[in-house]
């Protein structure tokens, strides 16, 4: 597959970047970079996430490979969720860009207050 | 602005990461990587994509500083979108993780297939 190929409206590759970089996508694999976590615990870390799409998220990313499910059969059972060797590859790349984010947000912020002056 | 600050739902970096990894913020800056682009020949080269939707993420990312609107004040006027220093940046950090996906695209499809067939 080739960087080109995303461009095309029926690339499985689009598919999986629209599921690393979806709204939540990339704060669910971030917050699992420093070791797994419990469903509740990635639902309180996440601020805004409803339980709804924090499973949802979940779901897509376990199929894609990024992220392994674990059950202790407890009652009720106790579910944790880590990254497997592929979604730290990806986290990698992912946690380049967010602390690149997180370094230029004053720059992005002045840009923003600048525009928001002149228009 | 650290990390972990992007977990709080009013985070305004958080919003930049929902700007860049959007559905088509990303697609659109790497369509951009390699020169100005019409806003037309953009439309074009990513498929699926409305206009109205890439009007609305041309928008929010002119305004965050990552690109450049020039227009030509023929009739009608010609509108073009080129990267700005600060979104030069940017999709340094998209295309890694854009190649990586496109490198790792075998491996991923493998894992879907395997998870689809024990469930």
């Amino acid at each position: 597959m080739e960087v080109e190929d995303l461009f095309a409206v029926d690339c499985s590759g689009r598919q999986v970047l629209e599921h690393l970089t979806s709204r939540w996508g990339v704060l669910v694999l971030v917050a699992l970079k420093d070791g797994p976590l419990r469903f509740h615990r990635l639902r309180d870390r996440i601020e805004g996430i409803s339980e709804k799409m924090l499973s949802q998220n979940l779901r897509v990313l376990v199929r894609d490979g990024m992220l392994d499910r674990f059950v202790e059969p407890t009652s009720p059972p106790k579910v944790t969720y880590s990254l497997t060797p592929l979604g730290r590859e990806a986290v990698g790349h992912l946690c380049g860009l967010v602390e690149w984010i997180t370094r230029s947000a004053e720059r992005i912020l002045a840009t923003q207050a600048e525009h928001d002056r002149r228009s």
